[in-house]
């Protein structure tokens, strides 16, 4: 089996030694569909023409079986200028137009001075571009382009749900602390041909990433403890310690916060693993996330619309 | 500090020895506003004329207080039969009229006739009247009389915001899963005065309970897969097996039935707690279930209208 | 290294897609002394004539090592119907027909005449001999054809040596409560070429199986609370919330049973990791659920009759 | 309510300074049927002759209540040398003796001959007499008098069940390692008029000590592969590492010790649970050790006769 | 037992009410000695003359004994002005001054002049006050006046043998880091009269007010590299992500950073644990931040100088 | 690729048999650069000359790669016996004269006479060689020649920076502890040409092998608590009990002893993670017992004498 010129984007690159000094190169490769892994080594190297992560090339290669993987051993690679970036990148089905509206229409809304001018501060119109086309993870849950707006868009829906219920709730906190607990993200993940994590992101995270910035926004007349509830709600976001928040959630609000973060990543996760691959066995594999396999049920959808999104 | 004939309903009464074997009573007493622990000791037990748990008695005591709690001295106690049984238990702030209708909507909605059928066969008449009086917990959560049909319905709410954003999740299958995910609780909670946890809730557990109930009231000719599918959203809806349940979520709808409860239980929990004291303090004592204390924000309420419920 | 027309059963057949969708076979083959991986690529698919899970086929083809275990490419696979079942399953060293006899004999000597009905309703001739035929695990444990009945009677022999020590203890809950804990497994495992878990097993578990269907063969006056202390016993043999149990064991005959049950499966699955490759190397390899590698000690074995079961 | 001139063994006596330097004494009494707290304040010390641990004293106080447990306020405490031990220990209720001869019987009926001489050098006369009085533990399980050779024999007699379905295990082995794992109790506990842990107990540990002493026993000669194989056995005993066993079990003998000590253990404080206070209540206090409250069940006893121990 | 007029600090005072709606004051009283429960009952509120936290009060009380600890009953507490603070605070007993020195001089040879800057923009003269009389917890270690930069000196000179034995370790980042990390905590507690933490602390911690502040100290053309290396440093100390630290060590430096921090925490609390009471005892009480008693061993110190300190 | 007669040592060496009875050879190779896993199949067996484990052999193969990793297809395996031992074992890059030097300083100094004849009974002039070329463990840190007493050493040097600070400590018995605590892993590995884990080793571990020898080689004279304390520090110096110490630190000495211990393997690890591969990569692969990969940070050496070990 080979293939002949097919086209993808390098995901990493990595120039690697072998135990007897010959070098070869450990390639990712990426498209729409997923991702493959390759070698290119010592004899091959030659055709390797100084390409480097987020290029797109053209693959000459034979296909390899390791481990139940597919795996490349390439012949020839060669960088391309001409390709249609929607090709190689997962992107979200749903119109990311009218999703930053729903974004700004609850900008809008606020009510409370303080925070409204908080959000609009962080919400300029550049980074509402780089907001809107951010991965919400790396591989989890909403791990393709716009993921993170379809996330945040997806919490505002739901937290409409829990405020006709508990309407004491401070609904002005809840809709901020929702549209601000992730914009660290922006900075952590690289959402390009495909998702990368930076290295600011591994040595800080989004948490603190997020409410750094949360607080240099903050207008300067905004009084301190409203802006602490406000920062408390995007450190106590994963709602335990051991998923990376440095303090527990302590108000309704946080409480609430963590909560529709919790199932809006849970269930687009069952989603993607169940679509991951193209197969029809009635489970999946073991997801280590989850703690589980997933069944592929035959009820599992209820509508004959192939179109709509997941 | 004393007493003097005030009225109480009877939480618990245990006839206890001292080490040295003379007679005793360990009392809890509740009202509507909680609970109070309380001794009879061996020269006032003559006093003590055959109550039983559930009756309400009116109580003669000097105050004492061990380990910051009050507890009473019990001179006096006598049953009495003119009481108005709404002053001796928390309930619901929502008309339970009107949750009850919006079960009975769900049911009606249900477009799969199995799903419908076994609906049906489930919330009989007398059924739905005991499903509509029952607490949803013990302490933690809803924990008041209608606690578990305003439970229920705060999911269906909730389930609403989700099917808007994965339109082809199964529909029929999250709100049967969430009508019927702790009907076991009716036979686990008794929640009369007060509530309690029955012997059989002991040992056997609401999800045992519910999910063999479940079983038993299936139409015959119900597809067996689908039968499958509904007991596995009440079987695993706890979400975790160090939870109680003893298999893990493995659709989508079971995913989402499990975030839903998850969700439900923390932002009521989170009220409950922070209510469960008149104090002013800044912040709560530390609660076990939520790994925190919790903080009276002066932002909480957003509304000024205090008959507003949480 | 090639296998010519050798015979195995077919444990599992998933048709695949390549990433760049070219068809392929992914096969688990097994025989009595375990199982072997295999793949059957693109240009021998002509050469797979309709087979499913459970046939037994002979099998063309080069042998392969990936990642220290053999793996198949697969050139021909023919099904056959001339073959001998024992030689594809494995089976227990014991004597079928006496355990069944000593299941037989705890049922008869049952004194309490509920139980015993209990027991009756559910050991029928039919219930009986699919029970005899059983793995008791997946992998784990005494996982072989009538596995399950050598160790529900494993259990029933260790049974005595506790009433001989403790004789308050209620004999007759414990002798009905091994003989129902794992009832459930029957359909939660179909042992015929091989062991497989049903789609009502993943969904549901033997936990819940098993106590709903003790529950459904319960005699119309039994009293309810003995009902409820055997599916207490059922419920609770796993012995801990993260193994499966939804409820924790509340009572002495019910710890005694997860005691017994957790004894007879970590002894088994000692002898079964020690014995499951034909090694000379003193230590095994790391077993997971064990936590440790295990020993083969010159001092194992205490007997030199090769032929005494394990 | 007051006590005059009652007799207790003193479980433990601390001289305390208030927070205003006033000398007070803190005190755990002890009989037979459990242990009280009691304080004497700084008026009443005059009346405290001298006594320490261990002595049986006659004391007059006023009975108070503290957390709902009894607290005693002591005006005269005196010691006295006239009392019979038996009313102030809880002791085994079967036979010492046999118990005595049954292990000197498993001793004499070990065939290897290395693992024979080192139970004999363990067991000298003067051990045993040890032995057969100390405690297996300070209040879990088998918690009184000879409680630790109940608890072996115990384990000798379920052994016999397992080595009739495993006929190649070691039953040497086994059963050695049965008498030596908890040997370094006898040091680690002092069960005297009550049972107290050691200094060398706190800071060693019985399981260190138990191995060393065996090591130090172990015949010149004895290969040294078999020495280690039952200083394993002593190590490994506890089954995991968190209950403080240096080393995982590692052979099926290893294994099989350690669920037999699990078993006994368990079922063992199942019933001390529930024979701690003499109550009528369905339900047990909660055991953390357990993880659960115990249910006293009305099918608990399935004998009359009351002179049985459970 | 009654005290008269002695002086203490208020540590907390909360306004209550009962059960039964009378008001009542539950407060908390320290001294050098540390800390005793009061309350003042309704009959006594009228002695209490609007005293608040931290105000120096004299007391006269009755002690009662609740639960083995002393608690206040006081029908007299009165503010007073004239009091030596000293008598109130615990306080380090090294010398301030030179361990200032210390600090500064760790400053001055930082050679890397980004990170010298850095260090000089957050340590001016006012911040280094406040550092030098902070504590470094509530209770746990170093809980006292000071308490943070003796713990921060003594990593500095801990800092030094690991330097010596690891030269290739920029010494640069790991001496800053040790400057900065606990940076956080002079917002934390409050360190007057007795150590309470602020509501600013409860809701975002020591480590983000801590890595937010010193981003903001930043020059403003220090690599951004090596500012994340240095915000690395201190987000991650805690080691884990179940201590609170948002990202785990990735660095040498920062592996060190943890290590360091945890050993210094370590050893102070053994020692604040074995003198916590003025007990003769062999063993101290259980505690949970170690998991265990501490042992006093008559070999504890190897001086035999009374007056240096631990 | 091919390797033609390059020179190995034997690291492990296993006859296995396919599941169709054809034996093969697993071996793994190692020299001073690290480990290669290979396989000598059927048809080269005839090749293989009864070399064994530790033997440096010749080598002939081919080179393929499995999961990442390469291994070689030996076609010729040839003993050889000369070869220069250095070659093949990885050593500490510290003069171990002079560390020798430093434990014989730390036992002279010794001021205690019991703890000093106890460390000259251990240390002799063999005792001291065999330790002096010890590993300090398999793989996880200091897992080279004479890697024992590096971390002896280095914490030796450690403790004078923590005895500066406290010193009311004991810091007899903290050196004591220190030179004694791993003396068990002379047993448990074996540092030859590779380093190996001993049967002896993994059926007792080191922790017990340890304090064993100790016990064994005190004084006749000296006092017991003495003795057993420092037993308690070699029992307790993993610090918790999941790490295999059966018994937690309960002194200032042995809480400081698992302090440094943890501190010294944690910052050796970091190091032997980072330089593991030869990579230019930012980022390691992921480390289980660290949690997380490490960064190469451009800011990690402060030196440039490439001559200096880490």
């Amino acid at each position: 089996m080979s293939l002949f010129d097919e086209s993808f984007s390098i995901k990493s690159l990595k120039k690697m030694l072998t135990k007897h000094d010959k070098p070869y190169l450990d390639v990712e490769l990426s498209d729409k569909s997923g991702n493959v892994k390759a070698k290119i080594w010592n004899d091959a190297l030659d055709k390797y023409e100084d390409s480097t992560e987020g290029d797109i090339v053209e693959v000459t290669a034979t296909v390899e079986n390791y481990n139940d993987n597919l795996q490349l051993r390439i012949s020839s690679l060669k960088k391309t200028n001409e390709y249609n970036l929607s090709d190689y990148q997962a992107v979200s089905a749903r119109d990311i137009e009218s999703m930053v509206e729903q974004v700004n229409q609850a900008i809008e809304s606020t009510k409370n001075k303080f925070l409204q001018k908080l959000l609009k501060n962080v919400f300029t119109k550049d980074f509402l571009k780089d907001f809107s086309e951010s991965s919400a993870s790396y591989r989890i849950h909403h791990a393709y382009k716009a993921g993170l707006i379809e996330h945040v868009t997806e919490m505002l829906v739901m937290a409409d749900s829990i405020l006709v219920r508990y309407p004491k709730m401070n609904s002005d906190l809840l809709r901020a602390g929702i549209l601000l607990h992730d914009i660290g993200k922006i900075k952590e993940y690289q959402t390009n041909t495909s998702i990368t994590i930076s290295t600011q992101g591994k040595l800080l995270g989004h948490i603190f990433m997020g409410a750094e910035y949360v607080k240099a926004q903050a207008p300067k007349d905004m009084p301190e403890l409203l802006l602490d509830e406000i920062l408390h709600l995007v450190l106590s976001h994963h709602g335990q310690l051991e998923y990376g928040s440095p303090i527990l959630p302590k108000t309704p609000e946080a409480i609430t916060l963590a909560a529709l973060d919790n199932s809006s990543a849970k269930i687009n996760s069952s989603y993607m693993a169940i679509h991951e691959t193209d197969s029809d066995d009635e489970f999946t594999v073991y997801y280590r996330h989850l703690g589980t396999e997933l069944y592929r049920s035959p009820y599992m959808d209820s509508l004959t619309n192939e179109d709509v999104p997941f």
